[in-house]
């Protein structure tokens, strides 16, 4: 399959039918360069608006509305070594009453990135000390044109994927999002060096990259919200709030998926999932928060139909 | 230290001040059981009410108010070899609107479980065939008495534990609890053989079980809410509904327990924790959820005081 | 039927099966004091533990679980004339990063409450200069003993009632309450010469006063959760967090009171309620969460059974 | 001011920077009609695709990014005999477990809106017998394009407004928008004959009206949320999930409000809503809720500035 290496000169802020940056044939690899949320590029330069902005889209020839578009992530490769965070713990993880007392100043922190040794230091005197912490890098945001002629912000997320901030998106991993849109029209950006569980900070190492990725669509497999897998497990996003409401996207969504391509009717499914499912916070920051519902593949492979 | 072997005959459904069933020595050792949720006992006899009744409480010399219990789970062993799950997924883990449609069933389905080789099996025909799955037994409702001469429900819990159905309570983790009445009175029971995260289908594999355990008084040293450590991880609970809001407490009680043992200023532990946080979802379905905030030891270990 | 004149001695800050403090016969009326929110009582002096210290619990002779305890309140009367706000809003009201900047500061304000002239005003310079309020005496906690042996924080509310800060329980509305223990054992204190809505500043104007209701029982006739009614409007209460699930409690107890004592199916009813139906904010600030579902008498006269 | 009288031919359902349908001065009046939830029109004709169709967009020349527009209805008057609600309450405002059991079923129910009597009836046999029920026409969707090149579907609402479904928003009200891109691009739609407060069923009578407001711009005068106005209050509109959000958005931007317009700072406000602040339910259904914080113009005159 060719490989297509393509340089960005617009970004988006949001994700919707925006024009085509790119065309490419289903099975296609891209390769290209995201900037980090601010709109900073390699060199720190001002390339975007603030706010995640977005490589893309690429059109991908074949792809209508009932289709899912499979995303591998093959590379996640952060291309300078200054990144930022904000200082802090975002207010909304906070108990209330704390949030009075908590420190807290506006702007962002330097970290020292070093790509060589794959950690990242921060670049400020703190009772850490000199603490280096092993990077991993994730996509924040992305996904596909979202459903009824919405334009879905990029600080958001839904059922179209966008800004999920699950640390789980790393390099390996393949994502699936429904298609609303002729040629589904898909977005990337967003790379953290890392973060934790919850984005609880409201960032993690916000840095530009360069990124590789494959595009194949599945025709005629819906589904209603973003899934992924990983070598271990399948699993299933929900985009919402509160958590509460995430976590039924998310479970219901893998239910549908055992019916859908296991042969398990939902109440074998219920038996299964109530002793072995798992979940993991995906972002607990953004106007919608992100919960993944996940399963061992080893437990699935003797159900998995075709 | 002394080992007691005790042998319950009251079992209570709230978590007060209720009579002290024996009284133990800091540092002592408890063998005792627990029957299972519904009061069912080793013989499947009914030896207890329904909803989480508890063997205890046991009352700790030199415990009082402002103090926390440390409580090491040493063994949690089913005793014997059938369990009980519900049938189908909870309705508040589900989209509404697919409540509506999701198939579910009063009464409870039927579980084989080997001791020997230590796996469970549905006693019944579904889609799931001879499926076998490991066994890993843990504590669903534990705790001590609760604040403000307050008598709580075995069915949910508070900042004094109770029925936090996480499945992280297993052997080898030591729980810590603070101290509201004089002794602490620590309450411990329904046994879950096998639980996935968030209890989804309102239970785990019932049973009922042998436990032994050590509780230790740490004089003067408070806590917000419930703590416990493993063998890799420090963590904090938080229980509340909805999510949004146990996440808060799990999390602002890190960032105190970051300040009182490991000298890092909220500022400081606030880099940390949003870098390398990791969560657990507890429980989604009982009336208080609990949410686990999760921090690798490894990372913490130099800065650890004392 | 004979009115007792009561004078407390005890105050209890939970709701439980504690000591009857006076035991009456179905259909009596009691005329008593409540001291405030803080244990201060008609002098200002310290009589009862801070917390909502509850006046009771009034034994009813012949109340029995699965009855229905009818409260009418008759007269709510400050015994004084200067009440205690919070200063600021509560936290959890705001925007979490509004929090942040927002002022606030301990501590208590002083109101100046007008008796004669049935207002309040507030003992401080601000930019609000000489505002006089109109009073509106309610009462912020009052309930019977909970279920299932519990004894319930009168800092929260439940099933039982308790600390719902509910403005529109003032004289003239009968309240209902679900019994759960023998004698219902029914507590009231925490009156609040004032308040808005949700209890938004974490308080009303706080108060000891004189009471005097009616207890009733209703034999054989259970509820799930609080009801009441007042000149207009038959009304659900239902508590609990977030609010959504406080509305979803009080909105299915709704349609449980129309098909029980209406003969409305809950079909018929679900038109009815979704075109006419009215919400009231109780209170956003405790650890429970009170949201109250009316509907208008005028409307439902022609259904009433019995 | 000029009266325009227009036929829409186009509608949308999403609100973005779409093309102008109609350009208009500030302060011009707009008499114009608006199709059903499901695009029918005064006909029963399909018009539009499902899902909120609006009327507009309407271009108001001079509004800009920073400014508000006010939006002053002055008639909403529906302009067929036939109306449509679902059947049954919505699942998400009732308890989840007795979503198992609550009937309910898909389509539509018919409504007959006589608009000489003002009353609409069922055309169905019910347990209401021939219930007739006043009605009370209100604008459902309405708004302007979203911020930061979003395009909003008309199912949901944010700052922007949007489908905030309450039924406040009737006759004699002025709302104010936030405008986000030149013009403003206002939409208006979805009037319901009749809803009870929250939308609880999922929609009110559903019908196609004629519509007459007026359309201000307030330059330099900027808001974070919806706000209004009618005859007796002020009030303030908070969208998102949960209902939590909701309010604490709309409590936040009316001590903004307050602070903004009526020289009262933010602890005088505080003290001020603590006492006297109403809310009100707009639309607990939509992907995000709508809670109004309201305040009475009686007592602010004396602090009103300008």
């Amino acid at each position: 399959m060719p490989t297509h290496h393509f340089t960005p000169t617009t970004y988006y802020t949001s994700m919707g039918t925006h024009p085509a940056a790119l065309r490419v044939a289903d099975g296609d690899t891209v390769i290209t360069t995201t900037v980090d949320a601010f709109g900073l590029d390699a060199n720190l330069n001002a390339a975007a608006p603030r706010g995640n902005p977005m490589t893309g889209p690429f059109y991908v020839e074949g792809a209508a509305p009932g289709d899912t578009l499979a995303v591998t992530l093959e590379r996640i490769e952060p291309n300078r070594e200054t990144g930022y965070t904000a200082h802090g713990l975002a207010a909304n993880v906070l108990d209330p009453e704390y949030v009075r007392v908590m420190p807290w100043e506006s702007g962002l922190a330097e970290w020292r990135v070093d790509l060589q040794r794959r950690v990242a230091r921060l670049a400020r005197e703190t009772a850490l000390g000199d603490l280096e912490l092993p990077i991993a890098p994730m996509i924040g945001c992305f996904g596909v044109a979202a459903s009824r002629d919405q334009a879905i912000s990029t600080y958001t997320c839904a059922e179209h994927g966008g800004n999920m901030d699950y640390r789980g998106f790393r390099e390996g991993v393949t994502a699936y999002f429904p298609v609303f849109a002729p040629g589904a029209l898909f977005y990337i950006g967003d790379v953290h060096a890392l973060q934790g569980d919850g984005e609880i900070a409201g960032t993690g190492i916000e840095i530009s990259a360069e990124v590789q990725f494959t595009l194949r669509v599945l025709k005629g497999k819906a589904a209603n919200w973003p899934r992924g897998e990983n070598e271990n497990y399948i699993f299933t996003v929900g985009n919402a709030r509160p958590l509460d409401q995430a976590l039924q996207h998310a479970t219901t969504e893998m239910v549908r998926w055992l019916e859908q391509d296991y042969g398990l009717d939902p109440m074998s499914a219920s038996y299964l999932m109530g002793l072995v499912v798992e979940y993991e916070v995906g972002n607990v920051y953004d106007p919608d928060y992100t919960m993944i519902c996940k399963l061992p593949k080893r437990l699935l492979e003797r159900y998995r139909k075709g």
